[in-house]
């Protein structure tokens, strides 16, 4: 059979997490959280299954959590949004993803994405007959190169995809990025796909600059996050989009008859847990921010460099000090073979990695016993 | 902003839901039960949430629940089927039949449905750039009309869409059916997608013909089922698909971006419910049967005609006799809002409607007392 995706292949979260398993060694790899989530959120899923909500939801999602997000939204990024008009709940945000970019891209469309980048999205935009235009960001911080951006812009663009915070790096959109994004497109009728899953997951006392807080960019967006990030239940795939009306209408069409609806029961706990405790949020980013400092401070006994992560639950870090003649996948499964820590490597982000790149992932969201044991192995590298 | 999808608007199972709730209808519309799925399924939600498996699931689905599957296959329709290469499990049997299209389907194939069919089949094929030849189905019952799907046949016919139990009609596909349609497509590359959802709800005693126990047409298909329909839990959106390895293989690259895996703790749930209790698929002929009974028995009594449904939760209905002047769409909208009970009308099922069809389909899956009171006004009509 002929493939309609010749390029993809397995992708790096399960190779590396099943050599993980393999190997024994400490998985810092995929990103997902080896500690659970709030006692009283998980609770309240055994209560809705016994409880009898277990048949289909809405279509765009449970009304009583699509309020909740409502209310966030207005509380971390001060818009008002309708929850019937602009908020679609998702089996997760791979999967709202890949409506949005469904419902925008046509045949012939170029769709311009910021390398490193997730690895859904390619595969998503060539399904949809359109063709990825990668631009890459520029290094060491991962800001955008307005240059080499203002350059790959044509005619057929259709859509820039936006993640902020980054995954692999790390890094953040400021509000003035956003600022000058705006200026760049204005009086275009490109769209925006802002991936902003790891949204509560910022330090050093910075604030997301959502594209929700920006007017102008809002208009034409698709706003994407996760429960799954947020309340460390990666595996319940649950996650929403807004979009001003319109563009959800669009997205629904797809959404209805990609997956229908999201899980009821996972739905209502979720409406529970965040009526009940929107600190929650207000919360993550210190929780989170002790574990990227223990780690960072435990690598620094390494001859790994690095600079702390911004955002995200991801450390980038440079070996070139250990093994520069390894490239980083090879560096990646040496790692996880001969020193029990598995990590990601970056250049898998990319088209074309940049030449001589030196950088693999590790998730930090972890526990501060694996912290401390991935830490001390990193260390005898 | 223009549409990928002019012509999807709300599907049918959404605006008769609502209609329901406003008027405060009983609910006999979208297929789902007013009853839960069995106990110690849903005890065994809450456990394992409360156990801490809340992570990613493999992109493939957890081997535990496959395991089962691949049992269940065995028991039921003999096949042997290797449970890494040949199963993966998905969020719900909608995102299982998309993929397997988006996997097949090319700008410029065809792609054969039998109608009336399932709604989401044609916009599927068209966000993969292909079109859809709809066949009817011969009525007065439902089976395959062998010349017009041999005519509808072309160079460009990338694969047909079965599906039996048959939603709306719940005709069965029979096992000589099957070999009919092997000797049609032998020699040619057509493939198969067989929507299988409602397979273990089939009455009189008969026994589904799955696409699984027939080896040459297996041998080309994607075999989609739901645990949803299976264990009363449509709102777990937890299905799957079983094909050969090399169909499998194409199916997970598109799935693997579209979800990447489906949900946890549901899945652990499943695996350990149908350990403990393999007879659980046995026994819902016979559950089923009675609700049909019941309700086709309490229906004989009002002028509405009818032959009882073989297969699916779904019980057509002719009203010829009550309101000619109708169309079925305006008949479900006035028996909604006059006489309490919403329906579904056939004709959304198909690309051209059968002049004079005057069809409506009602849900059993229901309580024997909502099926009572909803008798009980259908008789008054
Ligand atoms: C869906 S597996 C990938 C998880 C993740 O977002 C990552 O590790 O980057
Ligand atoms: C996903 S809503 C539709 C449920 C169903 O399968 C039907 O009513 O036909």
């Amino acid at each position: 059979i002929q493939s309609k995706l010749p390029n993809v292949g397995t992708t790096i979260f399960t190779t590396m997490s099943q050599l993980a398993v393999q190997t024994g060694a400490i998985n810092l790899s995929q990103g997902f959280p080896d500690f659970d989530g709030p006692q009283a959120l998980r609770e309240a899923v055994g209560h809705h299954v016994m409880a009898g909500h277990n048949q289909y939801s809405p279509m765009t999602g449970l009304p009583a959590l699509r309020e909740q997000i409502a209310r966030k939204i207005a509380r971390s990024y001060g818009r008002q949004v309708d929850m019937d008009e602009e908020i679609t709940i998702t089996p997760g945000a791979t999967e709202a993803i890949f409506c949005a970019l469904q419902a925008l891209v046509r045949p012939g469309d170029e769709v311009i994405v910021l390398d490193p980048c997730y690895d859904s999205y390619e595969p998503s935009v060539e399904l949809a007959g359109g063709r990825c235009v990668h631009v890459p960001l520029a290094l060491p911080d991962f800001s955008i190169d307005w240059q080499r951006l203002a350059d790959a812009l044509s005619p057929r663009t259709r859509l820039i995809i936006l993640n902020s915070p980054h995954n692999p790096s790390g890094a953040l959109l400021s509000r003035d990025e956003l600022e000058q994004l705006a200026r760049l497109i204005r009086g275009s009728d490109i769209y925006l796909v802002s991936d902003e899953v790891y949204e509560h997951l910022i330090y050093d006392g910075a604030r997301h600059a959502s594209v929700l807080a920006h007017e102008e960019l809002y208009a034409r967006a698709f706003v994407v996050s996760s429960f799954g990030k947020t309340y460390h239940v990666t595996g319940w795939k649950t996650g929403y989009v807004v979009a001003p009306p319109a563009l959800s209408a669009e997205l629904r069409k797809v959404h209805q008859f990609v997956a229908f609806c999201g899980v009821s029961p996972l739905q209502w706990a979720l409406a529970d847990y965040m009526a009940a405790c929107p600190e929650h949020v207000d919360e993550l980013p210190a929780f989170y921010q002790a574990k990227r400092d223990l780690f960072c401070d435990l690598l620094a006994g390494s001859r790994f460099t690095f600079t702390r992560a911004p955002g995200t639950y991801f450390q980038l870090a440079d070996y070139s000090a250990i093994r520069d003649d390894l490239d980083d996948v090879e560096m990646s499964l040496w790692l996880t073979r001969e020193h029990g820590v598995a990590t990601i490597p970056v250049s898998v982000f990319y088209q074309s990695p940049p030449a001589g790149l030196r950088l693999v992932r590790f998730c930090f969201a972890k526990r501060e016993e694996t912290l401390r044991q991935a830490a001390e192995k990193l260390c005898r590298v």
